[in-house]
């Protein structure tokens, strides 16, 4: 059966509706990087979105295509990264409830971060199947909806809107690339892409040590990622059947990059453009540097997923590669 | 006898000098610090400029300001830091030689960075004697014009462009606000304040452990700093008898800040905005911080010197306050 995704006027609908909630982020360059580089990279700042993270445009725009009597509900959703706290400030931001299965082990920073959003928090053991059966309680004690990270159409419309504005503001890219973990940034930059600038290739990094999305282009199908090991945490899912579809036709290659590649190419941002990006959005980055021979001369849009970072775990240390 | 100074129109003829050459650096602001401050700040990111820091606008104002005869000699200072690659870098953008003397122990990558310049590093034991010595040498050997890190006044009236266009921008400021060490950005940000926005104050902030400033205003005279400890090694330099005479008119007053609380306000903004400000800029954020109560509900513009930070030696290991 053919799946049905997001089209054009879907992407388009939903960057009109997100876009008094949020920031139009900026794309930013640097001389000496493209020298390292011999090519020109374009960095959409999505650090620099609210939250700190692109996630926060799909959470809006899933929240916004509630009907009157789902947001009587409230929304639901698990996770220990962005996404909790995407969707707590989007429930916020527009008058919902938020209830938030966030694994016991989560970091003190973000489930204060995502109480400060006013969600309800409701912790569980760190085992996949443990949040499942806990959202599946919570779901049907409150009747919320719940919102899927990734493998839902409103979110992945929401996430395309950062590729959409990239290639509003600069033409003529050759190529478009975005970190992959269950693939609502890929795919939605993918479709973007696709419909905004035909011409342009979408390339994916991906860590090495977490490449299921590497694996599953490989095989054709969904693989499970093994327990992933990498220092990119936003990338530790595997992909969802909606993502894979879009991934599958509309990205031409993905990138895997060791640890070392991934945190030199993060240092690198950091000590060149004195922006902060976390170890996910090093990844495209590292991917691009890995492949410099090939890429010499081309135009490169890169969607930096976000800059959320614990600063008392750096890896900067030493210098690794 | 009365020291004459920068006046307004050589501050507006160095902005139409230097702009072909530097960024026009953003201004930045976020939510959510504004909210635990209870005021607004706006940070003008000196950052984003070439080499890191403030310091290419004063250098390039000096490099164009040379004759020709001068020109041709070239240019020499001692530094161990930012103002050591931003004249290397003015040199090599107008076509000058540049002999830049660094003590022996300045950091590997800062030389290199001074060396890929273009400029002629001369190595010195690291004292201030040395450094003087070598660089009298240096200037009696090639001719060259020496070029003050911040005691000079077209050093000074480059420096004021930074809070010029941050004015410009910004309107209605009640406060502008920048750090001090040998007080090149202070006086040239207390000048523009003075010239382009006369009802704006000035508020300076400075390490208590390099409290030189502070103690030249109680005193009225220059005071030699005590061998300063501290984070902020943008701040280790005492102020000149220039900056000083402007410093001592036009700033209304020093706030100091201890070690704790400069690293806490740099962590802050590297968390919530997602920049790189090295702890020299995050000097007067802290002050800010220190004196909010005083400072609720006003529009505070702060110059953030630079992001010129070492990601070996971190300070984040431990939440301090």
């Amino acid at each position: 059966m053919q799946e049905h995704y997001p089209t054009r006027e879907a992407i388009e609908a939903a960057h009109l509706r997100i876009k008094p909630f949020v920031h139009h982020t900026p794309v930013m360059a640097s001389n000496s990087i493209n020298e390292i580089i011999g090519a020109k990279l374009f960095l959409k700042c999505e650090n620099f979105q609210k939250v700190g993270a692109f996630k926060y445009r799909g959470a809006t725009n899933a929240v916004l295509m509630l009907t009157d009597a789902e947001r009587r509900k409230g929304v639901a959703t698990h996770s220990s990264g962005n996404h909790a706290q995407a969707l707590a400030l989007a429930a916020r931001n527009n008058g919902l409830k938020a209830y938030i299965v966030m694994p016991e082990n989560s970091s003190k920073v973000k489930m204060d971060a995502v109480k400060g959003y006013g969600a309800e928090v409701i912790t569980c053991t760190p085992t996949q199947k443990a949040r499942e059966e806990t959202l599946a309680k919570v779901v049907e004690r409150t009747g919320a909806i719940f919102i899927h990270p990734y493998n839902n159409f409103h979110i992945i419309a929401g996430q395309a809107t950062a590729a959409k504005e990239l290639i509003e503001e600069i033409p003529d890219l050759d190529i478009i690339m975005a970190p992959v973990g269950g693939g609502g940034l890929l795919s939605g930059t993918a479709l973007a892409t696709h419909y905004f600038s035909p011409d342009t290739k979408v390339i994916a990094g991906e860590p090495l040590n977490a490449n299921d999305a590497w694996q599953a282009m490989q095989k054709g199908e969904v693989v499970e990622a093994l327990p992933p090991d990498t220092i990119a945490d936003g990338l530790l899912t595997s992909l969802g059947d909606k993502t894979f579809a879009i991934i599958r036709k509309h990205v031409a290659e993905i990138i895997t990059v060791s640890e070392p590649e991934i945190i030199a190419a993060m240092r690198l941002i950091w000590e060149r453009m004195k922006i902060i990006i976390e170890p996910s959005s090093a990844v495209p980055v590292a991917a691009a540097i890995k492949d410099r021979e090939r890429l010499r001369g081309k135009r490169i849009g890169i969607i930096i997923s976000g800059g959320n970072v614990d600063l008392s775990k750096l890896p900067f240390k030493y210098n690794l590669i």
